[in-house]
This record gives C-alpha cells, structure tokens and sequence, in this order.
C-alpha cells in the first residue's frame, strides 16, 4: 500500500465531464489499495476571470483582498470533486488550506508555505476516505487567505506529500511530460522518462513551461519523486527524482524564452551612478534573465540586463529620468534566448559547437551566458526557432543516435 | 456616532455597476460619522447556479460539501466589494464567516447561528475601517463551513447588529418596504412605515416574501430595530421594531399562498392509525400549513392538512401505503390561502365580516384558521386574487379612510 498525492490541473476538473473522468481515475487508485490524498486548481480559466473582475473594480486590489476572492475556485473544484467520487459510491472529503491550517509567509499572492498539520489528512485518510484539498492556498499568521503564485498549486501538492511522506506525488496536467525541446517548435523533440529536480528547475528558469520552481525545490529537499502526467491520455508521462541510475544524456533539453530586450547602461559617470542602476530595478522588482558587467574603452562601467521587453521599455525611461545624463540607456528589442539544459553541461565545451551553428546561420548573437547546467544564447527573435532546432539536432538527436 | 449594519442582497451586489452604487451608499453613510459594518449575499443568481452545477454532478450532494461549494458566493461578494470601496480611497476589509468563527449548529445547509464574536469586528472598525462580512455562513464545531439556508445573510446581519449592540440594522433589497398586500395582486397596496416583530413573523409564515423568520425572531429577542429597504431608490422602507407608540391599524397586511393542497385522512380504525399518519407526517418533515381533526358521523377520527401541492401528491401515496386499508386517504388540489395579519386580530371578530365577502363571491371555503395574530381563509387557488383584493379593501382600506 502506498500514500500518493495526486494533483489535478485546471483544465483536468473545468467541467462535469472531466470531473468524472478525473474521480474515476482517483478510485481506481484507491481500488489497487493505495491511499490517495488529490490537490485541486480552480476550474480552468476562473482565475484569470476572477483577476479581470477584480481589476474592473480596482486597478490595484489590495493583496489580501485579492487572494481572499482568487481562492473561491480551488473550494469549488474540491468540493464538485467530492460531491463526483460520493455519487460513486466512494468516500471523499474535501478541505481547504484554512481548514487544513496550511501556514504560509504573510507576502499575499506569492506566499510560500511553512507548515502543513498532518493530523486532519491522516485521521480522514484513516477511515478510509479520499482527501481533497485545495492547492495554491494556505493561511498567514492572522489567520487571513494567502495564495502561493501562479502554479502554486503543484507546490501545495509536493509540500502535502512531503509532510506525510507520500511515496509520491503525481502531477497531472494536459500535457504528457516533460519534452526535449517544445513539441511546437522542435517536430522531432521526445517525451524524457526520467529527469533530475536540479535539471528540472533550470529547465523552468530557461523558459520551459513545466512545474511551478518551488514545488521541484520542495521534491527536491524531501526526496519526493514526482510524475508529471496527462489527465487526457493517463499515459506515463516524466518523472522528476534524484538523479541516480539516471539515463546520462549530457544535454536534456533546448529551451527557450521570446519577447526579449537588452538593456544597455554605458558611460557610467562613477559607483553611485551604478548604485542607482542597480536601485532602481530592485525597487522595480524586475526579472532579470541574465546579467552582463563590462569596462568600456574610456574606462567607464557598462550593464547589460536581459529582460521581458514589456519591462525593459518601461525601466529604461526610468533610468532615464535617475541618471539625469551621467550614462547613457539603449534599449535592443525583439530578442529571445535559447538555452540547452544538462547537469555538467559547462564542463563540456560545448559552446564552441554551438557557436559554430550560429555561425553557419548567420546569427548574431548579443549575450552568452553559462552555469554549472545551462547554456543560453540571447538572439533575435526571428531566429528562435531555427537554432532551437539546430540545437536539438545538434545536442539531443545526434547524441542518442551516436 | 451610531454603529450600522448594512446588508445587501444578492442583486444589490449582482455587478461591477451595482457594487459601485452601493461602495458609495456606505461610504456615505460612515462620512456622516456612522461606524458602518457590511453584510453580503453572493452575487444575484450564483447561489442557484451552484446548486445546479452541484446536482449535476450528484442527485444528492453531502451537505457538508454543499455548504463549502455555496459558501464561495458571498466571499465573491465580500472581496469585490471591499476592493470597489479601497479604489473609492476608503478603509475596509472583508471576513468570511470562518475568519470571524461565527459558530453555528451542526446542520449543514440549515444551521443556526449560535454565537459571534465580535473582536475582529471591533478591532477594525476603531481602525477606522468599514468590516464587510459574509452573510449566509459559518463554522461547525469542527471548523467545517456551514450555510444557514436560505434568506440566512438577513439572519447573519441581524446576529451581527446583536452581538455588538448596534444602533440598528438596515436590510437593502429590491422591494423599497413591506406591503399591505403584494402590490402586483392588489394595486392598492400600500407600504407599511411601521411595524412589529410579530406581524412580520405572521406575515411570513402566512405567505408574504419578506425577511428571513429567523432574522426577526432575533431581531425580536435583542430587541433591534430593523430598516427594510431598496437598494435601488434609497428611499426609506420600513421599520421593523418592539410596538411601543406604533399606528394601531388593526390589520397589518393581507397575504396569500398558492399552490396547496388539503390532505384528508378519514375513517381512521384507532389510534395506532392516528399515530401512523402522524409518524409519516413527522418522518418526512413537511411543512404543514394548517391542521385540522375531527370527529366523523361513525365516531371515526378525521385529519385534514394544507401543504404544498407537490408534498400532499407524494405523501398521500405514502399514507396509503401505511394505512393498508385502515382508512382512507383524500386529496384536494389547487388551493391557496388568504390571511389577515396583525396583532390581536382574532378578539375583534373579524370572522364574520370576512365570511360575508366569501359568501357574496360565492367562494368555499375549505378550512379556516385563526391565530392572536392571523386569520386565515383557504380557498380555491383561482379565487385567491379576488378575494386578497377585498379583503384588502374591507379590512385596510376602509379602516384607513374612517
């Protein structure tokens, strides 16, 4: 017997239909003699139109506020879901993360979770019931709704399995694993069996869209094996664990992100014209992909930052305005980046053959930038696509043919 | 400075327009040096689409579940409301029954308030904050999410006014008062500016859709005043208070219901008969209007009911079932009933007056009653206008003009 944790996405319980699907799938499980514990997202799409009502009325909602109203469509799902598996003649309760007193930070809308109490699972899991909670919620210490993020859900999931010590936690979604590269992009890109938490994590930092960070950190500091899977084809999908006895492909995946800038501050006039650069996009929060630190030919400091094209044009009128002429902002649109993702990927030298695949393409790229698993050329947009699948082909399919 | 409570019902906050309207109504009532507490319905219509969607899924949904699905309305309610008065550039925080461990029995979807405790209210309202709470809610004694029924956010403000002592209670809905009669039976009907717990009590129970009973009986018992009145012209309604200098109109109001039946249980062979229709009554937990026993020619025992159609159908079959034989069962269909209401209403032999107009109309009567504060009259559903509108005429209109 076995404690799974099982985690539905929106798009698996947006309807009466998939509820169906998805509680016979959950009994099933129970059937083989499994204990099962399944976190719930709000109904697809409910979300994103509580957020658009919420901003008719308010263009900045306050936090709690916010989340108070955004955690309604985890309750529903969970409870529609319990109401499916009793009309099936099984067992079900539902709860959410103030009933189950899921301790988060107090930050609303990107809380992180402290501390989940076991004791009401177990005891319902105990009399032989399924347990649904709802994912992407907890409570801070007032007591007052939090909400973890966007994908907070599959966090709720692995931090549940992690404070019971499930044997595993399965991720379901409509996708049916983690690819090598998108399937969109890359006609030849293939489905990954089994892939380490660190690749995992730089995988989303590059831009894939696979599992919310923070749940990966958590399986990953726990030891939790996940299985990301398809709630449509319920086919093996991924699953993400410590990497032993691991297939040892050097590069696991091609990555990317779009809709890129480069941001360039030069003729730095001394430290605290730096100082205020580096001010302002802390105050502003900002993601920044990759950052780049030179000396220019006047001995004068020079930036560079990669980051969303939306952000850079607001930040650079910004820096503008602070510099008051002690520097100089350019700003380099339409770029996107394209990584290759692998643990060691840097003591392999690759970049001199990925350079060469810039080369004969013509491509010319504006930042290169390297870590212990990642490997990441910032282009030009419009050249994306055709290095992603160089890349592939290059580092993934040539590899497992060799 | 007085302490307000403000409950608005499900129309009253259906949209981002009517939330608007109603920010600026409590604004406006704390500007002029009120502390304003805020009750809320879900949003008009989401409640029965939720049971819908519910029933969909499972013919009978737990009532646990039920109640965490239904509970998410007035939350929707309670954040939006609290945002649109921010954006307003004013104070205010909403709680969920949870939040404020309103406690309540054990019954799921028709549980009754058992206490409130009113230090978060307070807290905030010294803030200087308007506190918006969600009607309709509360907790179980083991935290678990109960509703209080329907009408229950009337019952929930009035709770709230008793536990904090408030200056009065004000219920903001789509009618502007109570009715001598219902104005779309009988034009001439006028709002009533006054009057007593108990008539409002009577009233509901003989028919008329005004506040939820249990909301009065509390109101009654704290003895609170409570303000009717609509959303949509603001405009003073009615004063629900203990009868102390009030008009001394004999009659109150005249109302109706349609859509009964009179159940007749004859030829009883003994009592173990009598205690058998009575168990089946009990069992099924009807809502019996009216009863009435007798004692037929043979010295049998007689028992007649006025229910609601659809219960008379199913429990007559029922009866028979039980009765196997030992007496017989009659139903007759397509009644409703007229009432007189107001305090001490049976001492003024109203009966006879009352008789004459059914004569005059040649309408039957098939049973009456009267209670201190009722006169009830039931008769063929088609006569229910005609003689709704002269009774209106002979016991309201006439005694206004004399």
């Amino acid at each position: 017997m076995a404690l799974i944790v099982q985690k539905f996405g929106g798009t698996s319980v947006k309807d009466s239909e998939r509820l169906k699907e998805v509680a016979r799938w959950i009994i099933k499980t129970k059937e083989l003699g499994n204990q099962v514990i399944v976190v719930v997202s709000a109904p697809g799409g409910m979300t994103d139109s509580l957020i658009k009502r919420a901003k008719e009325i308010n263009t900045t909602p306050s936090g709690r506020e916010l989340d108070s109203l955004l955690s309604v469509g985890e309750q529903i799902s969970a409870s529609l879901l319990a109401m499916t598996i009793n009309q099936m003649g099984h067992k079900a309760i539902s709860f959410t993360g103030a009933q189950l007193n899921i301790k988060t930070t107090g930050e609303f809308n990107n809380a992180k979770i402290l501390e989940i109490s076991s004791q009401k699972i177990t005891e319902n899991i105990d009399r032989g019931s399924i347990v649904i909670v709802t994912g992407f919620q907890g409570v801070n210490e007032q007591g007052y709704t939090t909400t973890l993020g966007r994908g907070g859900s599959d966090t709720t999931a692995v931090a549940i399995g992690a404070a019971l010590s499930a044997d595993q936690v399965e991720i379901y979604t409509d996708v049916d694993g983690i690819y090598t590269a998108d399937p969109r992009v890359v006609k030849s890109a293939r489905k990954i069996p089994e892939i380490s938490f660190d690749e995992v994590i730089e995988m989303a930092g590059k831009g894939a869209k696979v599992l919310h960070c923070r749940s990966v950190e958590i399986a990953a500091k726990y030891n939790i094996d996940i299985h990301l899977r398809s709630s449509f084809t319920w086919e093996e999908g991924s699953w993400i664990r410590r990497n032993e006895n691991m297939e040892k492909a050097l590069v696991r995946g091609i990555t990317h992100i779009k809709d890129l800038a480069k941001l360039t501050v030069c003729q730095l006039g001394d430290n605290s014209c730096l100082q205020r650069v580096m001010g302002a996009i802390e105050d502003n929060n900002l993601d920044i992909k990759l950052v780049n630190q030179g000396i220019d030919a006047e001995g004068k400091f020079e930036l560079s930052f990669i980051l969303e094209e939306r952000e850079a044009i607001r930040i650079s009128e910004l820096l503008k305005d602070r510099l008051k002429g002690n520097g100089r902002v350019g700003i380099n649109l339409s770029l996107g980046m394209v990584s290759a993702v692998g643990i060691g990927i840097r003591s392999n030298r690759l970049q001199g053959s990925i350079m060469k695949l810039l080369n004969d393409r013509s491509i010319r790229s504006e930042m290169i930038s390297s870590s212990e698993t990642s490997l990441s050329f910032v282009v030009p947009q419009k050249d994306v696509n055709s290095l992603k699948q160089a890349m592939h082909h290059e580092l993934i399919e040539k590899t497992l043919l060799a």
